[in-house]
């Protein structure tokens, strides 16, 4: 099985890459190679016995895709997007990158033609949905994004619903709640505080919580995402339909639950070290947010969610901070 | 007040520049210009005193939108698409006509900037929503087209919330229910029926329905599709909030309640110039379509259906054929 991985730079393609090469399969099929993709050149992984190309290319720039299918990839991860922030503050771009460049590489794979149909497993995003929202959303709420990035990330997966119904490609369209806890350094990203307030007070760390205790957001770890992917690369998109976007299922808990959860998994002096600073922008944007998806079809899909959020404070401990808390 | 129809050459284009005309102002503001645009370049309407430009143009071709847009109108209606059977039979064309086209439009209104923001008035399909559905669809079901001009539609009902979002356009997306009783020739398309078993019978002529008597469908006549556009070009967006697409009033009637009122307004001789003859392929698709929406939302917002069919009817007997019955 040959792979293509684009936007395999990033957190999740970076970790996606590494479950892979440690399975060395995908439902029973044997890697053979595996092609990684991103505006910056992905770092080649560690002790890897497959053949590996590392690219550094866009997708965006007209010809590119062309070349990225030219191997006839089995399996295409397509996670490649700037962000909502970006998208948003730089309209151009944002349509040339999150639409244009799916859009080619969509292009790119039905002009292959000669019965050439990949699996294309493409990260949208719960930003497809806009407020005002029911209590829990359900699998057939509309639409109706409030950001450019939502609306491109609508447009790609209708998008993959009609190349697959054509045949051109077998696609599905997965969206992944906010991914808690993520490694790295703090973001400026108006959700980056519900990762924030885990992991620097885990590493010693002081963290700020803009929001008040009662603000619920969707959640899933690190592990729980690579997972869906490689749910999604397997199922049996028969199953689907025509309906080939999923909302995949997440945890829906408050500030207040996470920061219980943590107080349970690493005591006291870890969550004092949360700062309460209340900020009305950030309380504002978070408003607008979904919260919380009933998430039925996926689950009978077959995609698992976190445990629970204790849980996905254990995996962080477990895959970032080596088991140990500061 | 300047205004520009792109799609001009339609049943619908004509008909509503006929009542613009009629009008000679759109709420009170006085027509100064009308801009008439198709890929055939449309007739030149009758005893028409303002200043009326007539041309045949693409706009999916490069260039041609920028200089539709360049006499900055205050008001466009977009009306210009390729069918669904042709979208269907040639992708490439679909997405360049009803995707590209669209596109292109909305880019050249954005790139005048300097704070022009026209009204721009779209019309939208009930083919964005998909089958299976519930018994009346809401105002809030989801979008899963199952044809390539559905998806094409969606996603520029997409690109009008966000450009709209954004300050480029004052858009609005008006999914209007099948036409009915369309005037012309009996075409192809495989919805045709529904007005063929009306206005054949009416102008004496034999016609032939495919399907069986319990068949619902969504109507509206030509004269409320002209109303609706008005009422689109005069609303006041802010009541829409970021959600610039609305499901428009129809009536939902089964093709059994279609005679019975044709029977009622015509009588028993134009009945009997209807032949059943089922067609299992036509039954088929027309099982896929939706057949009923509550459209509340529209409702709320000044958009008024047809009375009844009869009423449907009679405005074509008024309209089309004189008042008179063959």
């Amino acid at each position: 099985m040959n792979i293509l991985i684009v936007g395999a730079a990033g957190m999740v393609g970076a970790k996606l890459t590494k479950r892979l090469l440690a399975d060395g399969a995908v439902r029973g099929k044997a890697l053979t190679g595996l092609h990684l993709v991103d505006v910056v050149a992905p770092q080649r992984p560690e002790g890897a016995t497959i053949k590996i190309a590392l690219e550094a290319a866009d997708l965006s720039t007209p010809g590119v895709a062309e070349k990225l299918v030219a191997a006839r990839p089995d399996l295409i991860f397509h996670l490649a997007a700037i962000v909502s922030g970006e998208a948003e503050a730089d309209f151009e771009k944002g349509y040339r990158v999150n639409l244009d460049g799916t859009r080619y590489l969509f292009e790119a794979i039905r002009k292959v033609g000669d019965g050439y149909k990949p699996r294309l497993v493409f990260t949208s995003s719960i930003a497809v949905f806009g407020a005002p929202f029911p209590e829990a959303i359900g699998d057939e709420f509309f639409h109706t994004p409030l950001t450019s990035y939502g609306t491109q990330k609508n447009i790609c997966e209708l998008l993959i619903s009609d190349y697959s119904r054509k045949g051109f490609v077998d696609g599905i369209s997965i969206r992944l709640p906010t991914i808690c806890v993520r490694p790295g350094k703090p973001n400026k990203a108006a959700s980056g505080f519900f990762s924030n307030i885990m992991r620097e007070p885990l590493a010693g760390e002081e963290a700020v919580l803009p929001v008040s205790d009662g603000v619920m957001h969707w959640h899933a770890s690190p592990r729980a995402a690579v997972q869906f992917m490689l749910h999604a690369a397997t199922i049996d998109t028969a199953r689907l339909g025509a309906r080939r976007a999923v909302t995949l299922p997440g945890l829906a808990v408050t500030v207040g639950e996470q920061i219980a959860a943590l107080q349970k998994v690493a005591g006291d002096k870890v969550v004092a070290r949360i700062r309460r600073e209340p900020d009305p922008f950030i309380e504002k944007i978070v408003a607008g947010w979904p919260r919380k998806f009933s998430a039925k079809r996926a689950i009978e899909l077959g995609f698992k969610p976190d445990e629970s959020f204790e849980q996905i404070i254990r995996i962080h401990i477990e895959d970032e901070l080596g088991g140990r808390i500061a």
